[in-house]
């Protein structure tokens, strides 16, 4: 079960003006699931964009990013709608999931009176199988006719895989006397790593952005939150988040990074982003603990990510996690063999949550084995690790590693 | 159990002039185990090794670095005894973890008449718990009593920890008429990763070899071997492979690189070592599924490893091989986040075993879903790689991800 997450209450989740959503069940992997969203938005929204790195990306991380790029150009068509599947990633498809779904654009496009190149795809599912374009072709048309202002909640059950709960947040943020409001679903709890995961994010608001600030935000929040969380250090070939512009708020646009207003969107908008992606680590497949790893004391923020990753993918700590058991050497490993060869390991300090455990190269003389025992027990956690070699800090969070992992992994396409 | 591995025959074990084994059983973890291994030399023997890149690693790995440097200057006392104990790594334990390496170093080298820089320590179990050094001192004397030439079998059982069976070989080589025997045995199987693992390796030879040549024999051994395997990604504290030649046989001292009877005992070196690491993947922590990760075509051997090792490390991958589960685009994604930036992934090849799955960025035309299945399902497979960029190649050897492999660590301490 997630820990510490429940489904989320649909009376929360705020519409955002110039954003309509319509689900149907297009039968892509399973009969009668919903796995079908369309996001339709407003004339004159703006959309900006992180994908994954994987050199292998799919299909429609191709197509997205080409759409977009040329959507962002002044004076072009804006982008008209967003177009999710689950069931099928399209990726590891060759050049026949580059016209799939090119196909798959062009039929929303009909059905919406736009352009293919106004809508951007994105898939999540088995890698390598083709994409069934004729069953999402048909469920189409019923996804259209589903379209509604308030289907916030349901749109974030429709793009699930192996989620267990939807994940889906709204914020209201007063700026300048004017309301704005944020809403946010993401999918994913398997894949997941820095540089993106199976994950999927969408994140709307209705204040008016310029587009290269639109930009500079999405990479900020993905930053602070998506790029902060692994699961199982694997990803995928399908991450994006999105973060979608309508202007429908009175608030004039915002174009400078430097001003109040700024500010105020970014910090909601990166909140919004830090619950959904922690949400996705609280759901991570067969998770028990959600576990907060926090570097403090580095030379810079990549030496406090590098070691924070090592522990967070660290098999032997996060079986040690399930366990409830106390075998905090295995941290000590970790942080050892993550690669910063100049580390004094006898300047560290290693703490449970407000538990010193080790110092000096050793255990601390003050720690005993109830306290750390105490401390596992609960359901979250903070490993913190003070470097004592500089400012820096990074903070990542992720989960256990159970038997259940293995069983979702080892049975996903049955 | 262990993949297509049985425990290894005693009487095939050959002893190596100049060695003599002794064990006992010095209650450290359990009581009436054996853990304790006294490996004695002859005078004039002649040590080299390699450890743990592990910053943290632990402290018998710091004392014998140092015993074993002063003992490589020419003119110095030679090392005339190895000391191994399980149960416990003697790592994180700071200063007094020091101190307790060289008192035991100190009793056994009272034993043997020796100093105790003569004595490398070596230490492998659970990580920051002291080291028990009067239960280690009171089992010595026994294990100084029990020792003979033909032990190795009864050494090979002693140094094992989660290991289910015990890692051994022999093998004789002639060179200029003269027969050479190497014997050697090895531990691990968990934590298991490049730059050493949770293992222990010591092979020894009746070979006389000058000490520079000898490091980089062990070097050269390990790198084809105990660097190519991985079980878990993580790399150990206490990790070493040893290398003894005691010079007992008749052979002239191999001093050069160079000739033919360096490059005859380097081989038949590096085959004991590949058959140890091997068994060392084999015997993985609930490992089903012996896995040869082959890249080839790449443009150097560095990202030749580097795409193997994203193969071989994969959750997603291992645990996709546990079920017998062809969901191959679980590779391509691997193969994809390596961190190769300027990958063209529609030119690379994957194959399983001879079976051709993956070509163009997506799935081969000839491929079949009932021959990716019918390789899955057998307990030794090869994953290949063709990246048709160059001419390097590189070979890894790992297992799959079992539920086993959880309930081993997340029950070890206990």
């Amino acid at each position: 079960m997630p820990v510490n997450l429940t489904q989320p209450v649909a009376a929360q989740l705020l519409p955002v003006a110039g954003v309509s959503l319509g689900i149907a069940a297009a039968n892509i992997k399973r009969e009668n699931r919903k796995d079908l969203l369309v996001m339709q938005l407003c004339e004159g929204a703006r959309v900006a964009g992180v994908f994954t790195r994987n050199r292998f990306c799919a299909a429609p991380v191709i197509v997205a990013r080409e759409y977009l790029a040329q959507a962002a150009v002044a004076g072009s068509d804006g982008i008209r709608a967003l177009l999710v599947n689950t069931g099928n990633a399209n990726a590891g498809t060759g050049e026949q999931g580059m016209q799939d779904t090119r196909t798959t654009c062009a039929a929303l496009a009909g059905l919406l009176g736009c352009k293919a190149a106004q809508i951007l795809p994105f898939s999540t599912g088995v890698i390598m199988e083709p994409l069934p374009v004729a069953k999402i072709g048909s469920g189409l048309p019923a996804a259209v006719a589903n379209m509604r202002a308030d289907n916030w909640y349901d749109a974030a059950n429709a793009i699930m895989t192996t989620d267990i709960v939807a994940k889906a947040i709204s914020r209201q943020v007063s700026i300048d006397g004017v309301l704005v409001t944020i809403t946010g679903i993401a999918k994913g709890s398997g894949m997941i790593h820095p540089n993106m995961a199976t994950m999927l994010g969408y994140i709307a608001t209705d204040a008016a952005i310029a587009q290269p600030l639109l930009q500079t935000m999405v990479r900020e929040a993905s930053d602070r939150s998506f790029n902060c969380i692994t699961v199982d250090g694997d990803t995928s070939t399908n991450d994006a988040l999105m973060l979608i512009a309508t202007g429908k708020s009175p608030l004039p646009e915002v174009k400078s990074a430097d001003n109040k207003a700024c500010k105020a969107l970014q910090s909601a908008i990166t909140e919004v982003a830090i619950h959904l992606a922690q949400a996705i680590v609280r759901d991570g497949e067969g998770a028990t603990k959600f576990i907060t790893v926090r570097i403090e004391g580095g030379k810079d923020e990549a030496e406090c990510k590098q070691i924070g990753y090592a522990i967070a993918h660290s098999p032997l700590v996060k079986t040690a996690f399930f366990a409830s058991d106390p075998n905090l050497g295995r941290i000590l490993a970790a942080i050892g063999y993550a690669g910063v060869d100049d580390l004094d390991v006898a300047a560290l300090k290693l703490y449970l949550d407000e538990v010193l455990v080790a110092e000096h190269g050793g255990r601390a003389t003050s720690y005993r084995e109830e306290d750390g025992q105490r401390v596992m027990q609960q359901s979250d956690i903070t490993i913190r690790v003070v470097l004592d070699r500089g400012a820096a800090n990074a903070t990542l969070w992720t989960c256990d590693f159970s038997y259940d992992y293995v069983k979702i992994n080892a049975s996903y396409r049955s």
